[in-house]
């Protein structure tokens, strides 16, 4: 049953994305054009130094990001950048969560009327078959 | 500035609700009609028995859901049920997590024209402003 499978899903959500500080930085970079200096995510995430170097490392680690050392004008910076692999998996990351929060509604909405009916019944409701 | 605000909210993100097999379970109950039996929701989530009663004590330690010993005709069985401050949790949750992934898109369409007008002049984008 696709609401079942929908269910499921919650394991492909990819961990590594899923936690909620990691869960910010991607959104913002694939949000945007894909690369944001290292001191701007820190400053939008009001996050420490070494707490955003830890979830770039994880990041980086998975493929997700690449860090470049940019010199030039200024002060030398580091740019984060989003990888094409990081984009699609971030992409695959929605698709998986959407389905955990909309097709679980779904799966239930039968259930509620059945639900319904039963009590009209004066009854719990049976289990769904299989 | 709003966006910004937005990217901060990450932390806001309850982290009970937030694990991803938690956020499996919550997205079932309050889609539905609040409440499931645990085998029910043991056999949709395909998680063993200690998985579930793991997450579920969790759950019920932060007051988003409580456990029901039902007896009548048949075996006994434990239902699952929702609270108030759950369906209320969850609410809030989401929302926040709609925040962190659509607002952080708009706070950083702003600096995608920034960088293209930058990219047309040759030079890097500037940093936003305070």
């Amino acid at each position: 049953m696709k609401a079942r499978a929908a269910s499921r899903d919650y394991r492909g959500l990819d961990r590594v994305i899923h936690e909620r500080g990691r869960l910010a930085i991607m959104s913002m970079l694939a949000g945007g054009i894909g690369r944001m200096a290292f001191t701007e995510i820190r400053e939008r995430l009001a996050m420490t130094d070494g707490n955003l170097s830890r979830h770039l490392a994880a990041l980086e680690e998975s493929g997700l990001v690449k860090m470049e050392r940019r010199t030039g004008r200024g002060r030398p910076q580091t740019e984060v950048a989003l990888t094409g692999e990081g984009r699609r998996a971030f992409a695959g990351y929605l698709e998986r969560l959407e389905q955990i929060l909309s097709q679980a509604k779904a799966a239930t909405s039968e259930e509620r009327a059945g639900a319904a009916a039963a009590r009209a019944r004066g009854r719990e409701p049976e289990p769904e078959p299989a």
